[in-house]
This record gives structure tokens, C-alpha cells and sequence, in this order.
């Protein structure tokens, strides 16, 4: 960064005499107490600094929790730190950790060690230990507050309990901090007596099923839990602070804090604060936005402000979903942030009072520089501090006369030490480091400690692997209110539009027959969606012919203007991606969420088809002296594309982009349950001017229609995504050569699947659960990659299906126009039907729970989720696909036999494992027979080119949708090979790309 | 080239001193004379020195003899040079040359143009033009040799017609030159009369069937129509100087002139002689060879030391088959070796005589220094040079005294001219500049035009494409007699081993059965090649069943070490190539060439699956910040080989080999017609130890235990190669899911063709004829490959129709095993049968030619190969896959009709086009539908990787064997997500490369 020159500032010139103040201060403060610090300081500097190092400590230290058996501790242990260089001795240890004896050492001393390091970082884990914690910090005349660690909550019920937790901590503490002598510095606060009890609380832990997409439904249901205890902190003289959460919480953390500090009840209580984090560019904003509402309330209440701990997170997470990063990408831009919002914050101290959250040296000078500057008293602001971090400035601040709190975790170590750990790796990777207050101990203060930092406003470019120019469109991240309104609106308008009639359109013609498909809301039926005109053979005739026609020409036309027609439906698509995700919303009874993600895919479809058939018709060359050798790929004629209802847009867009811009010319046959939006994306491609013929659009009983066109002759390609049964008939049809037929026909059959998600005995459970739990429910299991049998080794058994039925049963059902709805309604009657009677058959053989019939949701189809245990593997429960919300639980002795379970069906479509152990992963790399498999996170929501979609076995033939060889299918290979030589005179060979 | 200091050498002061006087000697001349350059030396100047315009100006003038009318030339004119850069009057004149006007213009103005260009280098195209030439030269004082041009020779008509001309030619010109006044510098050598006239020939006109791997025949065949030349040359006291060709001719030309003057009749006629090139490696030790050979017939010849006129081919040709290259690579190796030949070849002038043809400087001082040397005296050497070129040297040579002799070429003018434009294109191209006379003239010396050459032995690396690191194996040469005769052996050895039993192969154990399969030599039928032990149902059934289970471990087995067993093999059938070779002879009736293409497919099919599959396992990866996304394959499980005979070791090689190294197990059945050669190859594998139960050899007939196999619900793969009726077959039998079966099969079938070329108006006739014929009646019809239609533009067709009869008729028929025999039986009675009947049936709707039965070549399945003419293009006969040597001639309107003939078949395999319009070369790769279209060159002979083979329409359904995507098919895709983020915590996605 380039050195600016400058007038000396003057305020910069007070920041530096507070900063060496400070220095001298710590001086004096580290000669007088004991040198606490110990080879783990050594050990952590080590991990930080060497990167391969760091990544396999810390992830150790994060399954660590989950290892109760010391085996298994050895072995994660040899996996984890075998393939790296370390010194001799961990290294023999390592040699040795799976012996019997070794194991016996090893993992007691293991234990031992990080119970060492996390009791550095937290204030114990039984209340009385808190309590002593505490204590020893008055004694140091320092205040706390504390936080409850545990487990995330993934269901009411632990919901629930985190409140309860909260509640008696109240009532237990109240007294004996009451009983501790004053201390003004202390217990004082704007010349007013400040609550000694003071609890920092995670608003999403008060609430499982928070939905950003339902921020209104999500804040009132967190308020609601949120009231009581803070009547008990009023009642008990407590102050409460809400933490501040990922990014992706952040507006409705705010929304609760905006409302509840303006309700009534709580209007005129001072003791409550928010954490605003300085690395969010929205923070500065939000400060401002605050004290105007606190003007309003008149009372004012404490900001904390901290950097932000979860900088790794935001960012990949963005960067995973093509999302605007929410946070300063340079260390120097937060840096800079921090102290804007700090001179905000500290010059509204009228309005708003402030909790300075840093170990920053920086921060803390520029902090006594500004106090001074603002003639500020002491007791009007104060200082927090992390337990267990940055022990040598505490004693310095304190000494300093200033007001100091620490920020204590408290709950059990080991699962509790989880949710520290995650704080470490934060602060272990890359910019944050400088806050860890590890590895700089020995240089706490250096000659930039005190420079201002420069506003940069540049964004880091992130290491990927293969920037490849296809992005996923990104879905919609529903943070903002606006987005929320925008998209209701767009409800509203396709609700106004129900109804109508769509026509076949036939060499670009429209035509309304008499005889029609009606479409109905699953979530309403009485409620019609629109209805479609029916075709009869005469129609395919017309169609198969008009596409035969136009085939020559589609065929010569430059693949750039194919691939050109894709795009610009891409664009249209984009541009009223609301609109159809509100089609499907009515018409397939996706939620929000889902409905924008099949759009999104469509989206995806178009524009990855286009470009890789521009790759692939580059061809590939082998060329050498006097011989030229190209090979490229051709049309194969005309392709049938018949498309499902789960994916209404997604796929049948997927199989019928591949088809066009392959150069083929198509019939589409949509699925009769969701005929608009196929209709409604046909008015796309007419709307870009697609040349007639090349689409032709027969809605139709797939018996009278499909079966009709698959035997035709003149069909090149069959493009089915379906059920096994219509699959495999298709295949067969396929198979038979009719007269007049010069070509073997390519049938592209993608079916069912009985997919399974594996639970090893050292999963992340809060991860595992929710994984299975969208897996399985999303959509109603009606995806052919949705999870119905979830095999778990059995030392975990009980634990995660205790967690797994808690969270089932927190789901909420209802229409999924309504955003805060989860789980909406199966598709049809028929469905419907079936899937209740599978629910009635299995109950004989295996143990049902969660179950209760749902009748009253306006005659909708809604099946509640349900889930067996005691599931036979090979019964049909646990075999046949069910395509609803069902899911069977199936015990496996150990991760082997998981495998082996999950194998043993007819279909190889997605599988799912939830393990830590490497070996495990890897064996499942190996061994788990499925086209998917996912690694610690859900089976569904496939991404065009990151994840290549399709099975095999029974689940399909085709190669995978959305991969780079999904077009291949289309076309025939052609090789032309010239004889480049005349006369004995051969041109040098072109170099090829 | 690094200066070499050295001691000044009193030669190359010597020879600087002749060339001064050479100098000087132009210098007087070049004064005398009229200076004959005008701008068709600044045209032909740009030509050399413009790349791109070199290639397609030196193109246009090799396509120009052939377009006859206006319109044709105009379209070649615009298409060959309408992309270059040229001077904007002829680039105003290309654009207007496709209108009438224009047409009417530049077509007699080219045709002008390039007459006069071909006078410069011709002596005339009528006897009476040469006449004139001579004469002139002789005013001159210069010597001349004729030589006749026409075009190739490619049927026993053509080359009694060239004989018959050059008997002609000594009858018409031996009195006019006899009547010449004495000239004692031209007339006399060694003191001796010299004869007057003087011709020049060439071998391989003389015989149109000449084969390397025949080269005692070829001799023969060749000297029988040499006797009566060189006898009225003796007659008409004429000298004939044998030319050398090719590097592929040059044994059978050496052989012929060093047999036929030993023989008795012409062993003490001295005026005959023989042109060696320079730039060859074999050519000083062939010197030595013939001095002792002359020694020993106490007369001398003459030697004609040419530098060599075709590196380009020699080289590219070496190149594409990875043969050694027989020429020097550098310049001045060529250069140094020039010299050392003439010092041995000066140094020997009692028993050798020498005539130094060059039109280098240096090489030029050399002899005269030389020459001065050994104080040889000027009747005793000859110089020469080219008639045209280097035109200012000429006279200087003859001032000084030196006896010149200039080559004459002389013929039709446009036929003629294609042969000049070969020396032209071969001169212009690169390093053999120097020596062709133009672009030089302005500056003839410079100051290093004296200088030594320096020796370098350094290869010329050729521009290639890409090169990759798969080589294909190189066939056999068969260019030393040591080859022919090491294959010899090897036939008698295969001979020698007839008649044994080999077993079936299951689990590793060999079982012999009662019930055995008989194998016959189809050229020999009586002749039996040994038998095989014929499979059961239940060996079947032992067979898939450890198939099924050699399946895991074999799949778990590493990829490197599978492959590793493929290179294994490779290596050994490597070294038995010749014997697996003469096998084929036997069993096939394939001639020794084709039976070594066979095997060398097979290697190269080890070898790039090894490669390819060591790729593929390597895998895609699309990674992001958080998640890993790998996409990779995993085999299907037991594969059903079921191959055929016509390459019965190659098919069955890649099919077997694919699936093995994918990591599949595999049951083979091998065709029942050639079943010994499979066996063979059988023992290959067990003798590299491929473990038990992966590869199970189960002989036996198609309908008892293929269709039994291919039924099996634990077979997944069914790899076929053979007729469309079976492929079906197999298709509608995989498509049909039997009980128990949780997977569909994958059916990979490659099937018939019904191949056409196409001959274009402007088709180089000498090798589209050719052409036709090797791919029409190559292995007898008997490739699914093969051509069985060509259709011929109809301007052309007279023309083609004539010499491909001519041609046909020429190929010689008898057993495989003697080498010279092109044309070997069909495979067996029923296929002898079959094409019988086709033959017969089609005698009556169209006109046959070319055919009388054969029945006298014990017993043998022999049929002449046969050409129907009037063929209707929808008859059967053009219609269906005859699988012998027929073919049907087809004419068409013009070359788009052709393409559309070509197309109107079910089939889509294999197709070819003869043509050097640009357009119409574009138009077919756009428009010909097949899998492999070649250009310019036969349509069999596919190489892997460099043309991966396959074909679509009812020609099969597989992606192409051979190619990059073949492995693909005997695998399934799977794509392992990885989500890598841990508590927010995310690695840096690891690079891929």
C-alpha cells in the first residue's frame, strides 16, 4: 500500500500518545503477573503459520466432540495428521495411535489437552463453574458477560430449551451477583447503577424454523420467545445483549431488536444492547438507521461493536452463490469501518451507548483518543474483551481506569467447545488473524500498531480452481424486505392471470383444440391454474412432420445463432424469473425458495448448453504431416422431450435447450400436471423468434401422445426424465426398429432413485440433521435425488434420531404461497393416494412417527412428513420409490455396512454420507454405488456444471444433465480425415487449440 | 552453424579456385546472352517466398490439367485464392470470375499463363516439339536425355501402353539424331562413341502391380517389360538411364538394374544407367554394393548423382508411419553426402561412370576440382541439369568445356505438367530451395556459395498439431529383403503348427469339450487351421459366474496397474507381430500387408486404451471456495465381447481391451470363423497373468451362446462388431430388462456400411482410381468399411469408369500367402454363396464387368472382383452390405447429386471423396452423412486415435472405437461434492490441472 503523504494530523498524533500509553500501561501490567502462557501458545502459533497444518488441526479439533470412544479418536487422529511433516515424535505417536496401548495413551492425552485449551476459552461448563469464572473476573475488577454454549438448535423443542436454559440462568444468578460489594467502576454506568448480571443470547437459537423469505413470520415467532426472558432480566436486574449472526440473519436480528425495544413493555428499559459487526458494509447504515428510532424511543440503548467473526463464512458463501459479498473484503476497509461507526456511535452517546469490542490496539487507542476528544466520561462506554484472549491488554485497560467486560462462553466443553472452535478458525484464517491474540503475544505492539488504516474499498480475489466462464445464475438470497415484496407482487399478478386457455403450437403455429388438460393448485385443488389444449394423433402427425421439415435447415444453421436463441431465452427467463417462479408456486406447489431454484436452473440449462455446444463444435483435431483429422458431432434429427411435473421448467428446459442448440429439431411432451409453465416457457422461445418447427409444443396424455411419437419412425431422440415403469417402456420402444426407420434410436432416460444418506458415528449432527431433513422433506421428497432412507451407525443412533424427529416435527405445512410455509402439498390425487397408502402398508411392518393425517388446508394434498424406524432394508419401504415426504431410518452395526445397506437397492441415483473420518469419506468415494454423492451436505440442488446430474443402474442410462458431455447424446461423432498431401507437397498441419 | 577454425585445406582451396573461374565464366555469359527472365519468375519469386499463397498456387496448378470447361477453372481460381492477400487488380479479377464475362476471360488467360510456364520446363508435348528442343541443345553444344511424361500407371494397360511408347521413341528418333554432325565433346566417353540419344525411365510405369512385399516378383514382372526396351536401344545405339523414385521403389529399382545388367544378353553394353539420390542414407553404401557388382561384369554404367526430388513426401510419409526417415534431414547433410558419393563414384571411374546432375555451385566446383584431382579428363564425366532451370549456369559450363547434358521432360502439356508441378512443388518447399533455379537468379553466388558442407546428422523436427504422446505402431515396410524374409519364416512356422485344439477359458482354467469348432483355410479349405473346444450352457453360465465375481477386486484394482496388463500384451504380440500376422493369412485370407495392419491395430488399441484410461480415471473437478466437485467413472460390471472375423484380432482386441481396462470383467465370444486366432490371443493375456475370471474365452455359436449370454440379467455390457441383423437383434435383447436384472444393459454395436465415394470432375484420377480399388477390393470387399458405390460426377466419368476397369482387371488373385496376390478368398462357402447369388441377381438390371468365375485355386473361396455399371442407386445391389468384392459404379448430374446418393442409404458409416475443389470438399464435411469421411484418400484403413472409427444411422450406436470418448461407454459416470466448509471454515480449493 503506498505510504500517503500528509500533514500531520493532530488527532492522529493523540491516537499515538493513547497508544503508547497503552504500550506503557502493559508494560507494567505483564511484569507483575504470572506468564500463563504455555506450549499450547507454541502449538496454536505452529497451526496458525503453516497452512496444511492449520486446516487438519482445526478440523480435528472440530470433530474432536463427536470421537466418545477412544478407537475411534486414534484413528481420526492417524488419518488426520499421518500424511503430514511433523516432528519425529508426534510423528512416532502417530505410527503408533491405532496400536491397542497407543490408543489407551493417546486418546485420554488428546482429550486432556484440548479439554486444557478449551477451559483457556471458556468459563466452564457447569454453572458453578461460571459462577467462580466470574467471580475471579470482579476480583480482577473486570465485568462479564455470558454466553450459553450448546448445540444449534434445529427444533422447537431445542428451541424451547435454549429459552428454559436462558430463564433459569436469570433466576440462578440474580442473587449471588447481587451479593458482591460495589465497585463504581464496575457497577456504574452513565452516573446510573448498571445490572452486574449481564447475558449475551443468539436470537436464531430461539427459533428453528427461521426463514428469510418470512422475515415478518420469523421475527414475531423469535419475539415471542424472546419476550419472557427479557421480563425476567428486568425482573432479576439483568442486561441482555443480542449477538449478532451471520449475515444471512442479520436483518431480521435487527427486526427484532427494532420491534422489541419499541414495544411498550420494554420501551423505557435501558439494559439491553445489540452487537453490530464493523466488517458488514451495511453496519454504518444500520447505526445510523438505529439512533434514529432511539431518538424516537427516548431511552437509549448499547451498541457492541465488534469486527465480525464469521469473515470466511460470508465470503465463500457469496462467492458459492455468484451473491454481492456483504463484507469488506480487505482487513484495512473493516479496520476503517470500525472506526467511522465508533465516531458515530461515540458522538451519538446521548442516544446510544457503546460497548468497544476489540483486542485491536488500534481500536483501543483510537477509542481513549476519541473519549478523550468528546470529553467523555469513563463509565459513559466501555471495553469487551473475549475470555481467554488478549490477557495482556486486560490488566493495562482496567489499570487505565477503564470499564472492561469479558465475553464468557459458558455450557459443556466438548460440544460446547464446537462453537469456540468455530471462533478460532475465524480468526486463524487469513486477514482476521491480528484479533486471535495468538502468535503475536510475544509482539503485541509494533511500529504500524498505531497507524490509521486506509480505506482500500477493493475486493480480495479468492483462489478457485478452474474459473471456468459458465456462472450459476444466483438464486434469490431474499435478505432484503424489498426482494421479499417484489416477489409477492409477482404472486399477485400470476394469481390474477389464472385460468386461461394455452394452445399446441405446431410448426410455430398456434392451435386450440377442444378436448383440454386442466391444471390445478395441489395446494387448492378447486383453484385452476389454466388449462391446455389436448393433442391428438392427428396433431403429432402435423408436428412429427413439421419438425422432419425444418430439420435441414436448424441443422445448417451456425451454431453460435443456436446456441444465440438459448441466451436470449436465458435473458428473458432472468428478467421474469419472479413470474415463473410464481407459476410454480400455484401449479407445482413448490415453496419460494424451490420455485426460484428450478427456475434458476433453467436459467443455468440455457446458458451452459449454449456454451458448451460452441466448445464441442470446435471439435477435436489430431492433425500430423500431410494428413488432417478432425472429428466433430451432427444433428441426429428430430428429439422427443418428455418432461416431468417436479421440475416443471428445469428439466424439460434442460432436455429441450441440450436438443435445439444441438441442432435438432423437437416435440415437446410436458407433463399433464404442469402444462402452464411449459406453456408459458413456450411463449419465451416464440417471443425470441425461434424459426418455426424447430419447437413444437403437444400437451397430451402421455399414453395417446408419447407412446404414439416414441414408436415413430422419424424419431431420432427420446429425452425422458421420469419414473422407472414409463422409463424403461420408452427404452423398449426405443429398441424396436419400425419400418422406414434408417437410425437406431437414443433413448436419454433419466428415472427413479431410492437414495439414502449415511450418518457416521462422527457426523456434525446440527449439520446432519438439517441435511437429511431438506434431503428428505424439501419439496415434499418429490425429487428424484430426494433422500427416503437415512442409514445410521448405530453409537449415534438414538442421539440423531432424537434430533431428527424433533426437528420433522418442527416443519411447518401449509399453501406454499405463503413464504414461511416449508412443506406444501404432493403433487395430485393420485398421488396423493398413493403415497398414504404406503404410509398404511409399511406401518405393519416398521414403526411410523410424526405422523397425523392433514385434512383441513383447503382440500390440498399436504401429507405431513413422516418417518419409520425399525425399517427392513430390503422391504418395500426401504426399496420402492415413494416420491413423498416419507423417509425410513435404518441401523447399520458400523460405516461398512452403511455402505453395503445403501447399495443394496436397484437404483444408483444420489447418496449422501455425513462423516469426518477421511477414510470413511474415501471409502465412500470408492464404494458407494450412486451417480451423486454428497459429502457432508444435502443430496438435492444439483448445479448445472459444478455437480453433473444422473445415476445409474435403474436410475438411468443417459450421461449427466448438465455436464460437459450431456450434449454428446444429441449428436453423432463424425471424423473427417484429409489427405493433405498432393504431389508429395503437404502444408504445415494448422495448430489446433 | 558454428564457424569451424581449422587449418586452411588445400582442396577447398581448390575448389574455391574452380568456382571463381565458374564465376567468371557466368559472368561472360550471362553478358552474351538475351535474359529470358520475365515476370513469370517475379510470380513463381512470390509464390516460394509467400507461405500460404505458395500452397495454394502450387495446388492450383496441380488441379488445373483436370478442369476442362471455363466455368470449373473460374470457380478453382476463386476458391483457392479469394482468402489470400494479393494485389488488388487480381484480387478486382477474382471477385469477378465467377461472372460470365470473367469466366470467358480468366479461364483461356490462366490456361495462357500456365502453358507458358510448362513450355519453360518442357521440351514440347508432340514428338516434333521435342525434336526441336533437342536440336536446339545441340546447337548449344548441350547433350540431352528424354524423358516421358504421362500419367501414372496404374493398370497393366497403361503400362504396356508407356513400354510401347518408349519402343517408339528409340524407332523415331535414332535416325534424326544419327543424322547430326559429329560433335567430339557431346559424342564421345572414354574415348569412346557415345550414343546420341539418350532416354530416361521409369521402372514402376513399367508394371502397374509392383508390391514391396513381392519384390522378386515385382523384378521379374518389371524386367520382363524392360528386356525389349534396352534391346532396341541396343539396336537403335540409344543410352537408357533407369530414374530412381520413391524410397519405397528403390530396392525393387536397384534390384531390377542390377539384375538385368548382369544378364548376359546386355552384360557388356555399357550404355545404360542408373540415377542415384544423395540425399537418401542408403546411397553411398548401394554405390559400393554396385562397384563391386561392376567389377565383376568388366563393363561400366553410368551413375547419375541427383541430389533427390522427393524429400517432402519421404519425409511426411515417414513421418505418419513412424518409419524411420531414409533421407537426410539437414541440407547439408544431404550436401555432404553428395560430395563423399562423388569422390567414390570419380574415384572408380574405371569401373563407374559418372554424371553429376546438380545445379549447385559449389557441387558443380567440387567436380571440376575433383576432377582436376584425379586428372580425369572432360570425356570422361558428364554434368546435368534440368531442362529450364538455372539456365545462366548452362552456357558458362559448356564455354569451359565440360560435356552438359540436360533432362527433358516432354508430353501432353497438362497431364504432363501435374508431373512437373510434382518437382516444382518439391523444390519449392523448404530446404531443396537452393536448387531450383528460382528466386536465386539475382544473386547465383554469394560468399558462402563455395563453402564446405558441414556434416550435422541431425533430425528435422516436422511441425506437428499436437502431439500427443500415443504413437501408433508402425507397419511393416516391407522395404528389405531381410523383412520379407523374416515373414517367410513366420508363415512357415504358423504353418507347421496347424491342426491343434485350444481350449475354452474359464475362471482362468483351461477346458477342453468334445463338442469342437473347426477352422478352415477359406483359400484352402481342406487345409484345416486347428479347432476349438465349443461352449455349453453351463460353461456359459460358469463362465458369467466368475465374471461376476473377479468383478470387485478387479474394480478396486488400480487403473495403472490394469493398463499396465494391456501394455504388457502390447508389448509381446509387438514381438510376435509376424506371427499373429501369418496366423490371419491363414485363417482369414488376409494377404500379408492387411494381416499386419490387423495386428497393428491391436497394439495400438492396447496401447491408447492403456493411455486413454489413465486419462479418463484422472477425472473433471470444478471447485469453488467450500466445495469440491469431482466427476469420474467407475466400470458397469461384466462385459459380453462378440466379435467378428474380418479383423479378428483387432475388434476383438479393442472391445476386450476397453472393457478390461475400465476395469469390467468379461466373457468373449469370438467369431466361430476364426476362432484360432482368438485363442492365440487368448494366451497372450494368461501368459502376462491376468488374474482368473477376468477374461473367460467361450467359442461357440452365435445363437446358442451369445444370445443365451446377452440375455443374462448379470450381463451390463454387450460390446458387438458384425452384421446389422444380429446388432438388432442384441439391441431389442438388452433393451428388455429380465428378472433380477437392477441395471440396463449397455449395448455398444457397430454394424454394417454401404460405403460410397465420390469422384469429382476434378478429381486427381491416378489416385482416386487407386483409391477405389484399394478400398473397393482391399481384403476383398470383406471391411465393414469397404467401398461398394462410387459415384462418379458424370463429366469424369467415361474417363474414371475406363481405368478403374483397367485397374481392377490388373489385380492379381491367389492364395494370401504368396505375397504378390492382392486379391484373396472371401471367408467361407456361405459368404462365397451369397455374393454369388448378389452378383447374379444384379446381372439382371445392370451391366456387369470385370468378372469370370474362378473355381480352379484348390477349391478356395476366390471371386474376382466385379464392377457393375447402370446401377439404380435404390436397387439392393446399391443398397445393401454385400461384404465382397463388388462394386457398383453410380453416375451423378454433378457433386451435390453425388452427396445426396451417397446419403439415400440407411447406413452411415464410411464415405469418401475425390475432389480439389475447396467448396465442394467443405460441402461434403457438411452434408456427407457418415461416421468417417475421407478425403482425398481410400475410405478403409481408419488408425486409431488419429481417426476413431464408427458410424450412426443403422451403422451403429457406439461413440467412436478408437477415439477419446470410446472408454466412456464401458463406464459409468459418477460425481463425488465434497462441501469443504467446516464451522465457516474453508480450505483453499486445491489446483487441478
Amino acid at each position: 500500500m503506498p505510504v500517503q503523504h500528509q500533514t500531520p494530523d493532530p488527532f492522529q498524533q493523540q491516537i499515538e500518545n493513547c497508544g503508547k500509553r497503552l504500550v506503557n500501561a502493559v508494560s507494567s501490567c505483564i511484569s507483575d503477573r504470572t506468564h500463563i502462557h504455555n506450549w499450547l501458545d507454541l502449538l496454536i502459533g505452529h497451526t496458525i503459520s503453516e497452512a496444511d497444518f492449520r486446516i487438519q488441526a482445526l478440523r480435528f479439533i472440530d470433530v474432536l466432540p463427536s470421537l466418545t470412544d477412544d478407537q475411534s479418536l486414534a484413528e481420526h487422529l492417524q488419518e488426520y495428521f499421518s500424511d503430514l511433516p511433523l516432528p519425529g515424535f508426534a510423528k512416532w505417536g502417530l505410527n503408533h495411535s491405532d496400536t491397542p496401548w497407543a490408543t489407551g495413551i493417546a486418546a485420554p492425552t488428546v482429550r486432556y489437552t484440548l479439554r486444557g485449551l478449551a477451559r483457556r476459552f471458556m468459563g466452564g461448563y457447569k454453572l458453578h463453574h461460571a459462577m467462580n469464572s466470574i467471580s475471579r473476573l470482579r476480583h480482577q475488577n473486570m465485568n462479564f458477560t455470558l454466553d450459553l454454549l450448546g448445540e444449534a438448535t434445529i427444533s422447537e423443542t431445542e428451541s424451547e430449551a435454549y429459552q428454559q436454559q436462558y430463564l433459569q440462568l436469570l433466576d440462578s444468578l440474580s442473587e449471588p451477583v447481587s451479593n458482591w460489594s460495589h465497585n463504581p467502576l464496575l457497577d456504574t454506568c452513565h452516573n446510573e447503577e448498571l445490572p452486574r448480571l449481564n447475558l449475551s443470547l443468539k436470537l436464531s437459537s430461539l427459533y428453528s424454523q427461521i426463514r428469510c423469505v418470512a422475515p415478518q413470520a420469523s421475527i414475531q415467532a423469535i419475539c415471542k420467545r424472546l419476550r419472557p426472558i427479557l421480563r425476567s432480566a428486568m425482573k432479576n436486574n439483568a442486561f441482555i445483549t443480542i449477538d449478532m449472526e451471520q449475515y444471512e440473519f442479520k436483518n431480521i436480528v435487527l427486526g427484532c431488536f427494532q420491534q422489541i425495544i419499541m414495544e411498550e413493555e420494554f420501551k423505557s428499559w435501558p439494559h439491553i444492547g445489540l452487537a453490530l459487526q464493523a466488517y458488514l458494509k451495511d453496519t454504518y447504515k444500520d447505526i445510523d438507521h438505529l439512533i434514529n428510532l432511539l431518538k424516537e424511543r427516548g431511552t437509549p440503548v448499547t451498541i457492541r461493536l465488534v469486527r465480525g467473526a464469521y469473515w470466511d463464512y460470508e465470503t465463500v458463501i457469496s462467492k458459492q452463490n455468484n451473491w454481492p459479498c456483504p463484507v469488506w473484503q480487505n482487513k484495512c476497509d473493516t479496520d476503517y469501518n470500525f472506526e467511522k461507526c465508533l465516531y458515530l456511535l461515540l458522538n451519538s452517546q446521548q442516544t446510544i451507548h457503546t460497548a468497544v469490542a476489540s483486542h485491536n490496539p488500534r481500536s483501543i487507542a483510537v477509542t481513549m483518543a476519541l473519549v478523550e476528544k468528546l470529553k467523555l466520561k469513563n463509565d459513559q462506554f466501555e471495553f469487551q474483551m473475549l475470555y481467554g484472549m488478549a490477557d495482556d491488554l486486560k490488566p493495562a485497560l482496567v489499570t487505565m481506569g477503564y470499564r472492561l467486560r469479558i465475553y464468557v462462553p459458558f455450557g459443556e466443553t466438548l460440544p460446547g467447545m464446537a462453537y469456540l472452535v468455530r471462533r478460532l478458525l475465524e480468526n486463524a484464517s487469513g486477514q482476521s488473524m491480528i484479533d486471535s491474540g495468538f502468535g503475536v503475544q510475544k509482539n503485541l505492539f509494533n511500529s504500524q500498531s498505531f497507524d490509521a488504516p486506509i480505506q482500500t474499498l477493493k475486493s480480495l480475489q479468492l483462489k478457485s480452481v478452474k474459473e471456468s466462464t459458465f456462472k450459476n445464475s444466483s438464486l434469490l438470497r431474499f435478505i432484503t424486505q424489498q426482494q421479499c415484496d417484489e416477489f409477492s407482487v409477482n404472486i399477485k399478478n400470476v394469481k390474477d392471470q389464472l385460468g386461461k386457455h394455452f394452445p399446441l403450437i405446431i410448426n410455430g403455429k398456434k392451435h386450440y383444440t377442444d378436448h383440454t388438460i386442466k391444471s390445478f393448485n395441489p395446494a387448492s385443488p378447486s383453484q385452476i391454474i389454466g388449462k391446455v389444449s389436448s393433442a391428438s394423433h392427428k396433431n403429432a402427425d402435423d408436428a412429427l412432420k413439421a419438425a422432419v421439415q425444418s430439420f435441414n435447415a436448424w441443422k445448417n444453421t451456425p451454431v453460435q445463432k443456436r446456441a444465440d436463441y438459448l441466451r436470449r431465452v436465458a435473458a428473458l427467463l432472468t428478467k421474469k424469473r419472479m413470474e415463473f417462479a410464481a407459476w410454480q408456486i400455484f401449479e407445482a406447489g413448490k415453496h419460494w425458495q424451490e420455485a426460484d431454484g428450478d427456475v434458476c436452473e433453467a436459467i443455468d440449462f440455457l446458458n451452459y448448453y449454449a456454451q458448451q455446444a460452441e466448445i464441442i463444435s470446435r471439435g477435436k483435431s489430431v492433425g500430423i504431416n500431410g494428413e488432417y483429422n478432425h472429428l466433430n458431432f451432427k444433428p441426429r434429427g428430430v428429439c422427443l422431450v418428455i418432461s416431468p411435473w417436479n421440475f416443471p421448467l428445469a428439466i424439460l428446459c434442460g432436455m429441450l435447450s441440450a436438443s435445439v442448440v444441438t441442432g435438432n429439431t423437437c416435440i415437446v411432451k410436458p407433463s399433464s400436471l404442469t402444462p402452464i409453465i411449459a406453456s408459458k416457457f413456450m411463449e419465451l422461445w416464440q417471443e425470441v423468434g425461434i424459426p418455426d418447427g424447430i419447437i413444437n409444443f403437444l400437451p397430451g396424455p402421455g399414453k395417446v401422445i408419447g407412446e404414439y411419437l416414441a414408436r415413430k419412425p422419424e424419431i431420432n431422440i427420446i429425452a425422458f426424465t421420469g419414473s422407472l415403469q414409463t422409463g424403461l417402456k420408452l427404452l423398449s420402444i426405443g429398441s424396436h426398429i419400425q419400418p422406414g426407420q434408417y437410425h437406431i434410436k437414443k433413448v436419454i432416460a433419466e428415472m427413479g432413485g431410492k437414495n439414502a444418506i449415511i450418518i457416521d458415528e462422527d457426523a456434525d449432527l446440527d449439520e446432519a440433521v438439517l441435511g437429511v431433513v431438506h434431503s428428505a422433506f424439501g419439496f415434499q421428497g418429490q425429487k428424484c435425488s430426494a433422500a427416503s432412507r437415512v442409514i445410521v451407525v448405530s453409537n449415534i443412533y438414538n442421539k440423531f434420531l432424537k434430533r431428527l424427529l424433533e426437528s420433522t416435527q418442527s416443519l411447518i405445512i401449509g399453501p406454499p404461497e405463503i413464504p414461511h410455509n416449508f412443506i406444501g402439498p404432493v403433487i395430485d390425487q393420485l398421488s396423493y393416494d398413493k403415497i398414504q397408502q404406503t404410509i398404511r402398508h409399511a406401518q405393519q411392518t416398521a414403526s411410523i412417527h410424526n405422523y397425523e393425517p392433514i385434512s383441513d388446508i383447503n382440500n390440498g394434498y399436504f401429507i405431513k412428513p413422516c418417518i419409520f424406524t425399525e425399517v427392513d432394508p430390503l422391504s418395500p419401504l426401504a426399496q420402492e420409490e415413494i416420491f413423498g415426504p416419507v423417509l425410513s431410518v435404518i441401523k447399520a452395526d458400523n460405516f461398512h455396512q452403511a455402505i453395503e445397506i445403501a447399495n443394496n437397492t436397484r437404483y444408483a441415483l444420489t447418496g449422501g454420507v455425513y462423516s469426518r473420518q477421511p477414510s470413511h469419506l474415501e471409502y465412500a468415494q470408492d464404494n458407494y454405488n450412486v451417480g451423486n454423492l454428497y459429502l457432508n451436505r444435502k443430496t438435492t440442488g444439483a448445479l448445472v456444471n459444478r455437480q453433473p446430474f444422473g445415476g445409474h443402474k435403474m436410475s438411468g442410462v443417459g450421461t449427466k444433465a448438465g455436464g460437459a458431455d450431456y450434449l454428446l447424446q444429441f449428436m453423432d461423432a463424425y471424423c473427417v480425415t484429409e489427405n493433405t498431401l498432393r504431389r508429395g507437397f503437404a502444408p504445415e498441419p494448422e495448430p489446433d487449440d
